[in-house]
């Protein structure tokens, strides 16, 4: 069954590109991608932080973060 | 046809960690994943490097780079 990963952005430069590499090519056979914009949808900053997300782009992938590269704050999207 | 997508790694944690739950799960659709290890296959620090690539684990895909976590810089594999 695939896992679920989640995807967390703010719609920047580095996150749309980021989305692009990666959150789109993952081979759904490993991963069901939920795609979150933590700019729009601010009540998920929590569950981000929760897991370790400092910054975004990031994934969520069972309880651990991975950031790709550096984008925004998780601060600045409050 | 598939893009080529470098992981760059050292054999640590943070590397083998990224490897398996990105480098191993890109859809080959879009990518054509090719896996080095810095620490063994020295001569080719300077390409990830010339990409930008400052730490591992790193993927370079046309010519970017994109930092997954941090596990180790690039100047402690030389």
């Amino acid at each position: 069954m695939a896992e679920k990963a989640v995807f967390h952005h703010a719609g920047c430069a580095v996150c749309v590109d980021a989305e692009r590499r990666f959150a789109t090519a993952l081979d759904s056979k490993f991963y069901d991608v939920d795609v979150v914009h933590l700019g729009q949808d601010k009540t998920r900053i929590a569950e981000a932080q929760a897991a370790g997300v400092r910054s975004v782009p990031a994934f969520v992938i069972d309880g651990n973060f991975y950031h790709i590269n550096h984008g925004a704050d998780l601060s600045a999207l409050r």
